[in-house]
């Protein structure tokens, strides 16, 4: 399965965990892991703080300071920036699944980071397998 | 089988990997690959040097320098050093198992990523199955 | 199986797409996914742009800037900057695998990452298998 997602601004922090919830159920996951992939080269997925939005606006800012947007780089697309930030995140992000539900952490939401928006982005859901 | 780990000191690198074999024997994993999954926003887990613990000290000194505890963020925990440090390293680590064991290399060891300790961290341990 | 990999700079981007193609052909792998494993702790795994070098060379610039070679750093070996970026990157990949191919967006790429070579690397190749 394959989402769709659209962001809406330049750098983004995108909450996806209810369409990746959403996601197991249709595909009928109850136990072992899910895969999620994103198929781009300067988007990312991680996992964090699912209440506070200050917390993601402080990831992005500590970002931007590590690595500014302009800073002498020889792409001539411009935006090594993007890539940087989505290797150091990088593309894939593994989630146990018990009982047909994400195991996540009270605390945790799954975020499909974008970095050179705002794009129509693809996140593949492959659901994985456990031993018995 | 989730792993109970107890974290000593602020920002430690704990060291998960007798443990993490443990958990791989008593579940009778053989062949394969386990998922490690840190269910918390202010840890990490990853997978570095098992020798000299001269280079866990300089991870923990590189990284106060990327991300200092305090520098205008706006999180008012106080703790969003920690959060970027968290999904800088990820949630996660996937390790192939042959024949019951962790097939790590010669000096790898695994790792809980303490940065907002001392706590108590929960480590989800889900084995995935290899096809025949 | 594993890939034995050449590297031939004390850091590289090294393009192993082709190899981890053929490898799962090899293996008969057609669904599910595809988890590679670096079994070393100064060199790492990251997806990135397979169009244009000059991401790879802005890449290895920015990372330069962060985690300098020297820097007072305890580990005798002098390499902790390699173990960092290590750490940083990741040891592990998964990708996704459709119809016996790998499912990777259109400019992605996978890349060994040397950050203290010259050296010989290996990397576990496990198929992992999806739900039905």
């Amino acid at each position: 399965m394959i989402l769709q997602l659209q962001t809406s601004q330049h750098t983004q922090f995108l909450d996806i965990t209810q369409q990746v919830q959403q996601a197991i159920t249709e595909l009928k996951l109850t136990q072992g892991a899910v895969l999620l992939f994103v198929r781009h080269t300067t988007a990312a997925l991680t996992i964090n703080e699912n209440a506070d939005p200050d917390v993601l606006q402080d990831l992005e800012t500590i970002f931007q300071r590590l690595v500014p947007w302009q800073n002498n780089y020889h792409h001539n697309e411009g935006n090594s920036a993007a890539h940087m930030k989505s290797s150091l995140l990088g593309a894939s992000e593994i989630i146990p699944v018990k009982n047909g539900a994400l195991a996540l952490g009270t605390w945790q939401g799954i975020y499909l980071c974008e970095f050179d928006g705002p794009r129509t982005r693809q996140v593949l859901v492959q659901p994985l397998s456990a031993t018995s």
